[in-house]
């Protein structure tokens, strides 16, 4: 097919008729109608569901580094196997290894009351018994990095930003700042430790943690997120006065843990050296069972792939499905696969990863070459039906991919409703029971679809754009 | 009125006409306009809902014979001093003491993970470091009492059970039955320990607490909750087969601890020596701050007496805000109020309670003597606006109060929207910012209302049905 793209374009260009007919005409008819077959079917999965279910039942939480996360590889390697995938293996790795032992807050002085708090990935702890002081309370990020040094010599900082719900998640990045930022920010004035309100949207008691740092170091601090509620009575308490508060947080370090990428293949016939990759990370923090995070994304690529591999025939490309390890605290399984990979990096034609929950998939956003627009817009209007409507160029794929993505390779993200995903993200809340089954199956349809179409197109997403046409 | 009020009744039975518009010129106009006027400055009040944030905040929870509930008594004398009531005093009795220290449970085994549990009020400990059985489900408590006498020998019975939503709570009482009666039932079946998934409607990993009992008396065995979605996991891995749970539960009991039941009123005028009696809880469970259940009832029903005492003129009878102590472990302030009062009973003219959270009010029950009934109509027709529905005449009142209405007392039951109310109950979710403002001023409209009109006319809500009237 990319072949004859070019002409296309060309001829729409010189001719000056409307682009956009002759665009959707760049996917084979009979490619397409394949592709329909498979969103049908995927509507239809329960594959995905099944593998989401067991992950999530069996292994439950799946620290990054953690004896769960080495259980959840051999899960994983047995449900592929199970699943007749032609290859399964595991790419290993080292991460420096970071748990939670104990968490606890409490208000002391007159109005003596327990606050519910969770340790951030990275926080260091506390003396044995801990340590009380005064709050200090910020409404931002910015006011603190305002603050003079030494103006929180002994005391402990406290953020009180609140993050904004949105159905693409935005919110997300201006909150995530303060989990980054707080401890090196607060221990840079003088603070004992630093507290952040969750970086979450919802008002349950239920604290979001979450990694300082994405090298996985060390933060500068003890750190930890109130839930929502706790921050507004911490709020409440100082407007009458000074509130001191305990805070005792106690974690367990290692240097060096073992984590790896487990890697499933179908494998192409005629372009087998070119890959598409489609990922999910099997970690997960270790409060909740990581069911929208990120249980559901493995659940959807991994029967979508599932789905392709049980057609007669082998699609073009390979179609390699991805399920790093240890995305939560730090990226490291996309790094480590960027870097076991670094020498295949061109043969690597798409990259898409899921990981944001199960919501419907609302968006279609790509990040291919200029010159391949009219791919964009097939794979668009190839999944409208499904209710996706058409997102810009901009992405650079999602999560781990993102490692590709940023050196280059043309990515998708097939973006879903997160209005309610950071209710639940990285709390004890993300549980199986969260998952929709309907828009968890339109996930798997999407997934299907793309990863077939970008498999047996043989299209070139890399394609840059068309030399500038002299005006005749 | 009343005395007007029979010849009216008896004319239209005579006279055929039809009883509507009679019955409901018994509310003298003046009156009610007062009353409406009641309503329109409840809609705007601020009071209550300041209660309520000063007692969540300042105390937060308070455990029935804990400090925290001797703190609220004295914080609660401060703040109805500070409203002006003419008197505000404390009737003291005592409590056995029931508190949790620690409650952790896992599965052991090849899928080790941790659920989310909380103990029982009068759950007994466990061994010291806990104690490790299989657990055996059920799906209701009369499948558990089916089963054979030791057939749960060293077993730990699960009884999973699922709650229904319903506007007026109906689904509560069915639920609550599995939490007083799996210790016993399991127990005489030979188990260890016992576990619910929890009387509530959300799915959220919050265990639901809760007294086992209503004496307040230890349970038969170590008994716990478990939050929603970890029922539904401990149910998705007793599917694959045998599992074994860790159980660990210690608590500390003491057979007497003060409590008390904190009291002001607005002294009456011409009836001075007759009791409209609105009520509340002043304790709460330890997980949240109470707030639903029920720093808010206390704020609504202080709020409506409070605005009743800055009228011109004192009522005829006399109103008593009674906010009662350590009702969630066995109605003792009800039971100590009705002791205390013993000699006081057939001056208690109308009783009510506030003890279902602050969702709007949209049913007005009564329990009036059958001769009552055109005051019961009254009264649903002067709150209709506020968007209320008559109700039967069943109500014995609610809570604390219903000790008085079972000894024939007539009571009012202002039946709020209780649709969401069983998501937060006896959780530690039950917080402040969970209230609507809006619905809650609406609660003080109504008790603001209902209980001058019931201080004000002097009705005898008591009163008998007429004499059968033979055919003319
Ligand atoms: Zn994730
Ligand atoms: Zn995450
Ligand atoms: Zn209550
Ligand atoms: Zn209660």
């Amino acid at each position: 097919m990319k072949h004859i793209l070019t002409p296309l374009i060309l001829a729409a260009a010189f001719t000056a008729l409307p682009a956009i007919a002759d665009e959707a005409d760049v996917l084979d008819p009979a490619i397409k109608a394949q592709a329909e077959a498979l969103m049908a079917a995927g509507l239809k999965d329960d594959v995905g569901l099944e593998f989401t279910e067991s992950l999530t039942t069996e292994i439950g939480p799946r620290l990054a580094g953690s004896d769960a996360e080495w259980r959840a590889r051999q899960w994983a390697m047995i449900k592929l196997k199970d699943l007749n995938f032609q290859q399964a293996y595991i790419e290993d790795f080292n991460i420096p290894y970071w748990e939670r032992v104990t968490e606890t807050a409490s208000v002391t002085g007159a109005n003596p009351q327990k606050l519910a708090i969770t340790a951030l990935g990275g926080s260091k702890s506390t003396a044995k018994g801990g340590v009380e002081a005064e709050v200090v309370r910020f409404t931002s990020l910015a006011d603190l990095k305002a603050a003079p040094a030494d103006s929180l010599t002994g005391k402990i900082a406290f953020i009180d930003e609140r993050m904004v719900r949105a159905q693409d998640g935005s919110g997300y990045g201006y909150a995530v700042a303060k989990r980054g930022g707080c401890a090196q920010a607060a221990a840079d004035r003088g603070a004992v430790a630093c507290l952040i309100r969750s970086a979450g949207t919802d008002s349950h008691r239920m604290p979001h943690t979450g990694g300082m740092t994405r090298e996985g170091a060390l933060g500068a601090l003890p750190a930890a997120a109130l839930a929502a509620p706790d921050a507004d009575q911490l709020a409440r308490l100082l407007e009458r006065g000074p509130v001191n508060v305990k805070l005792n947080i106690q974690v367990k370090t290692a240097d060096s843990a073992a984590s790896g990428n487990v890697i499933a293949e179908v494998e192409g016939s005629s372009l087998k050296d070119e890959i598409v990759l489609i990922g999910c990370h099997l970690d997960s923090w270790d409060l909740g069972t990581g069911a929208i995070d990120d249980a559901a994304g493995c659940g959807i690529v991994v029967a979508a792939a599932n789905l392709i591999q049980q057609l007669p025939g082998k699609p073009k490309r390979t179609i390699r499905v991805v399920l790093y390890g240890s995305e939560e605290v730090g990226l490291f399984g996309g790094k480590a696969y960027g870097e076991a990979h670094a020498d295949q990096l061109d043969k690597h034609v798409l990259i898409a990863e899921s990981d944001f929950g199960a919501g419907r998939i609302w968006r279609l956003t790509t990040g291919f070459g200029e010159g391949a627009m009219a791919y964009a817009k097939a794979m668009q209007d190839l999944v409208a039906p499904l209710g996706v409507v058409p997102g810009d160029n901009s992405s650079k794929g999602d999560s781990d991919v993102s490692v590709l993505g940023n050196m280059g390779v043309p990515a998708i993200s097939a973006d879903q409703d997160g209005t309610d995903y950071f209710d639940l993200h990285h709390t004890p809340d993300d549980t199986f029971d969260k998952i929709d089954p309907e828009a968890f199956r339109q996930n798997v349809a999407v997934y299907a679809a793309l990863t077939y179409v970008a498999a047996e197109t043989g299209w070139d997403f890399r394609k840059a754009a068309a030399p500038a046409i002299e005006d005749q």
